[in-house]
């Protein structure tokens, strides 16, 4: 398939107006299409990149986390996932955050998904790696301010999960759909 | 599958930070973790809810767009989406948008998918249907800030787009691949 004409709208100003550490930045711009009409307010939120992970153990099991979400209020079931931090690459990151949430290493690593969380106000994209053959390697090693348990499934559990709703973050979803598509 | 318990997080103080009009407000919380740990910070993006539509015309083609996305400062193809306005259903939303990006209409209309955009920082949901036998019922009505393309495609050239990773909307390719895995 051709990709569509990328049609670009021209920044005329650019400012940040709010830099909340290292979570969030938000940039306000006014541009100007194609077209010539001006938009005088475009809110962009920057974020660094993000991961996560579909990890595989040699019996073909899916490691999978549950994890509480403060700004939906809900707990559900969701993929190994975190933050790309300054100087390493997505794939580190990824490695380092399945180790870190849930003592799983080892195996053959592959990008799997590379997805935008919005293109419309986020400026990030989220990884995904396909992990096949993880081991236990070490015990979970959570901060203070994490609390996630680890539910080591049958894939059959997880695509369930998935027709039933409960795994509802859309960077998780995507990519386990995707896998159980390509099955 | 039982539910992961829901472990929520106690709010000791809470208080809006950045309002931009109707589009996204911010909201800076103090909360307590159900172990007794405080996180002094915590942030969430205030969002109305969203929709997209999975369209089908009578023969079995889906109406797709493009548009540029300046976040990302890229045009992809996506689904019809937009937001749900004050006073609207969901559904009433969804049928709305794919009228006026489309000119597309009527139909049967089922609830398909409900995302979270993103559990950890956004407080709304995200309504995906799907909208059997649409047809073309007036033309595209578009805003001035507006440029949306319209794309009558066979289902196999979507499901290419997808293995190709050209549909990078995570709340687009999310519902996409569960289409197609069901298929």
């Amino acid at each position: 398939m051709n990709k569509p004409e990328n049609r670009k709208w021209k920044v005329l100003k650019s400012e940040n107006i709010l830099r909340l550490g290292p979570w969030l930045s938000v940039r306000q711009e006014c541009v100007e299409m194609p077209s010539g009409k001006q938009i005088p307010t475009w809110f962009v939120l920057e974020f660094p990149n993000w991961i996560n992970v579909i990890a595989l153990t040699k019996d073909g099991k899916m490691v999978m986390i549950d994890q509480y979400r403060h700004a939906l209020g809900e707990t559900h079931y969701e993929l190994v996932a975190g933050v790309v931090d300054e100087g390493e690459t997505p794939l580190e990151a990824a490695k380092r955050e399945l180790l870190e949430e849930t003592g799983f290493g080892g195996g053959e690593w592959s990008e799997f998904m590379v997805l935008s969380p919005n293109p419309t106000n986020h400026n990030n994209l989220s990884y995904t790696y396909l992990a096949k053959d993880v081991e236990p390697v070490t015990t979970q090693h959570q901060e203070a301010t994490e609390d996630i348990r680890i539910h080591v499934m049958e894939q059959a559990e997880v695509r369930e999960l998935l027709e039933e709703g409960e795994i509802v973050q859309a960077l998780h979803a995507a990519p386990l759909w995707k896998y159980f598509a390509q099955e």
